[in-house]
């Protein structure tokens, strides 16, 4: 085993989620339905080009709202499921509260992004967006 | 539009991804046939209860020797390719280089799991580790 070292890394966000006020409250799923904007840096705009409507993107943004000191959760906070530790469901509560979806183009201006299939919350900040990929985004051994 | 923040988040990573000395040197698609070690950092391994050999999972990993000041590259390299965004592939130049790659667990000992399908270099530092999940992992539209 190698030593354990835990450097830390800083990251900037390339943007923010924006969405609609009366979006606030609704569940995950229905957020999911309804469109979102990810609003870019403009000046990393250049690093949309070959992304269009219809484009399945997979985008990873912070949970600036999770807390992150729990490692076992009930799953969907449903006390009657056993535990299961934060790295076995999509929790958003987690060491580093990450979360990734994979969402549909739906519009592209200039540096913003609408999509829908986000369950992102108003002002999240987002990490990374990447083509979504058969080859990374589907078991392993079923390729 | 919002206005525009960069506020920087820091990360600590929950772990580093071990490989054999003479995996140096492959592919991507090479390194992902052959068995690599994600070492958890040990006071997280309450967080793997659910997981077991078999368990597909989403590894978030950093790309500890990607450049990321580049907006566009030539898909895998290729200059006979026409220029893309880097959100538009999965190139690990990005101004985030976190790279997530779905992988299948062939064994976990205490803090360690043997996962087949991952393309980190040796040393990479380990984000998160969240169960595959169809909901968020395939595309939207699809569901």
């Amino acid at each position: 085993m190698t030593d354990f070292e835990r450097q830390s890394i800083t990251l900037t966000p390339i943007g923010y989620v924006e969405r609609d006020a009366d979006d606030a409250g609704l569940s995950g799923e229905e957020l999911r339905a309804r469109p979102a904007r990810i609003v870019l840096d403009p000046s990393l705009t250049d690093g949309l080009l070959g992304l269009e409507p219809g484009s399945d993107i997979v985008v990873l943004f912070y949970l600036h709202r999770a807390a992150s000191d729990v490692l076992q959760v009930h799953p969907r906070g449903d006390p009657n499921r056993p535990l299961r530790g934060v790295f076995a469901v999509r929790s958003p509560v987690r060491p580093n509260p990450i979360a990734l979806t994979t969402v549909r183009i739906e519009r592209i201006e200039g540096n913003v992004l609408e999509v829908l299939g986000l369950d992102a919350l108003d002002g999240s900040p987002a990490l990374d967006i990447k083509s979504y990929a058969e080859g990374f985004d589907t078991p392993y051994l079923t390729q």
